[in-house]
């Protein structure tokens, strides 16, 4: 089996039959962290740059140490300290990295859109790590992963998704990859931060918390990205905290076996409080040991695709 | 044999046999540094993230290449440029770094007492690399090697300590270890830049710098840190080098065979004249190479401890 | 064959046996990137640490490529987050790395001169990635290398180097060496930016780019310096591109079968068009891909000569 995607630039338009190899083969890889040498050949001799124009603590380590379990070469690029501040484009930038005979590329951008683009003038292959506000397919993938792994399925599940949607890329990979996987989706958030089209989508919108929460199985909180928020669309932490901030009573209306899932970096007692975030039903650590699994699968899968590995 | 202690977190209670035991390893790990290919598996397939708060060089590198030549997968991982510039906890921050499986984490923060924290909260084998003004226990290691291998012993030894001992993590980790190991400790400075509990550990107080220098074997000299100093504590640098700095003058009250000892950054001329820093009789940089013996034998041995290696 | 030369610290002085002997033994590797695993075991148990004070790109990446496809232990070491920001000095700062049993030091400083005094006084192989103003070798010769691909030798081609002369490392490094390798070395200009030696040399001077361009086979494009620019030395970006700005229409006094090279980072639009940096004419990613392989046998070379490995 083969991926019929050659880059992974997010999960709108991917197909359930690629999103499914991709969480099959991730679970090969998790059985390979458990090892005590939680490494394996598969990427000898694959050079793979990662390229960060963002800051970035857990994505960045996860996609390092997924290339490393896979005996990958790698380079490291953050934007600071780089021919990008002497104000180089981004296609110049990589085109050079390219021409030093690379494989693949991560990305992460504040630009959306900028993977697509390095996609169509590049020869790499691309995985987007994060562009801007509009994909983080790599999260989505292992939120999905994550989800799979506690219910063996994703299709029939109800998921809402809770916060600054408008803003979120984690919200849009997760929207779309759920849809696709037979999930039922819905977003909560202020009005405010809620795109108009998600109806069209057939993503359902809540701005009650309460009401949001009734029958779900899944809550997925996001952020509040102090950084990215513009003036004006969100009223004080209090008060978003007081109105969607997921706290133990807030849990009441949920399906048994419910599930919370947050992306990180958290802010404890604003979007979640530390009880619901360490409690029994909480998979947020979880979530960072399936990122390393679900990128080696990625990589290897993306890579095979290449044709620079064989393929099993 | 196997240390008692789980994490390296200072040489406060660390008693004389697994100090011994780190210093015996470290012999054979300096040893393995003379070969031409300077490099064993030992720790092939154990992770090691290097989590580094505080700007460093010499530390970093040298965990760095302490981490490569025993074969250990390492990833970096510096302030800026992360999720810490997002107001993520540390304890999330390692929290997250913990769920992608790795085995152990360097840790330098500013913030005293931040790695014995980390060790009561997380499954990783933690090791300090320095935290704020407290402990700075590889360094303190070092340099207990470094007075070992040129003596033979440190039982018995005389050992000053000159500068500001007040904010100064390697003073402290020195005093708790060579006490341990039966030297005899001293300190001297500036009275604003020496702690008032220091006699009672039974560490000798002088403020005069040639009594403090009389029939002693091993000066340690501190940096002073200009960028740690509060206003007020220090006067000038030129009156601090005129009453504390080490010239070649101010050596005639030593013992024959004494060491002057530098744990670097030099600021040279004003602690420590050029002309005392490359004369024979200084150890500063065979303390930078016994450093990254020291380091495989700590990560050696809290590896084996942790249960990932076998034991010889 | 052996190089005369132990470090590589500018081309002045370096003689054409040994630029041959470079140019030759980067073929080789230029053989092995093309292989589907492209890795040598080389230089295994070799430590190289790459030492920037400047920002870099496409310079660092590649020499950790290069370090990286020879098997070679790498260190990476930036000016911020090191103790520099200290105040320590190159030599302290290099002595100390030195101590830790590293073989060779790539380094990048913006002082002239800096990696001569290291090779003064240090023990490592010292290669220089660029200081200040001054010299640039790597990738003079990766830029011999290139046009020697093209045309099959060096001897007797007619060279351009257009731009700011004055500043330009890239310039200096590519002068010695097309001297030495026989070329025919012309530079071009605004008058400010041309140094009053160059004639000496034996290089000729235009401040006419058309007269410039009359008859020459290659022509190398410097990157408009913005940051190092002092005030006054230069009129506008508008009027420099209006008269040194290569463009497809002042092309046509160049000889048949003429090459265009930029070092990079472009500025496309000011000191280059982006029709002529995308034309087949145009060898500026070629430039970079070779430049992995020029250092691998740079790398190569010096290890063998300071008898870290066998030679062939």
């Amino acid at each position: 089996m083969s991926l019929k995607i050659r880059h992974l630039l997010g999960l709108e338009g991917v197909d359930a039959e690629d999103i499914s190899l991709i969480l099959d083969t991730a679970v090969s890889f998790k059985e390979v962290l458990s090892r005590s040498i939680p490494k394996v050949p598969t990427l000898r001799g694959v050079t793979i740059v990662n390229l960060f124009y963002e800051p970035s603590t857990r994505t960045r380590i996860s996609f390092e140490l997924a290339e490393k379990r896979l005996s990958a070469d790698t380079v490291n690029f953050s934007a600071s300290g780089s021919s990008a501040s002497k104000g180089e484009s981004l296609k110049d930038t990589v085109w050079n990295i390219e021409a030093m005979k690379i494989d693949m590329i991560v990305i992460r951008h504040q630009a959306a859109g900028s993977p697509h683009y390095l996609a169509e003038t590049c020869e790499s292959t691309i995985i987007n790590a994060g562009d801007g506000a509009h994909e983080h397919p790599t999260q989505g993938l292992l939120d999905m992963y994550t989800i799979r792994e506690k219910y063996g399925k994703i299709e029939g599940l109800k998921v809402v998704i809770v916060g600054d949607i408008k803003h979120s890329r984690v919200a849009r990979s997760n929207i779309w990859g759920l849809l696709t996987m037979g999930a039922e989706v819905s977003v909560c958030g202020p009005p405010t931060l809620i795109p108009v089209e998600m109806e069209k989508f057939g993503v359902k919108v809540y701005d009650d918390l309460d009401e949001a929460l009734m029958g779900k199985d899944v809550v997925n909180i996001l952020r509040i990205q102090k950084e990215r928020q513009q003036s004006g669309l969100l009223p004080s932490l209090r008060e978003y905290s007081r109105f969607y901030g997921i706290t133990k009573d807030r849990l009441k209306n949920l399906n048994d076996n419910f599930t919370i899932m947050h992306p990180g970096p958290m802010n404890r007692g604003v979007e979640i409080s530390s009880e619901v975030a360490e409690a029994p039903y909480s998979v947020i650590l979880p979530q960072v040991t399936n990122g390393v699994a679900v990128r080696m699968a990625i990589l290897y899968l993306l890579s095979a695709r290449r044709g620079r590995i064989d393929e099993e």
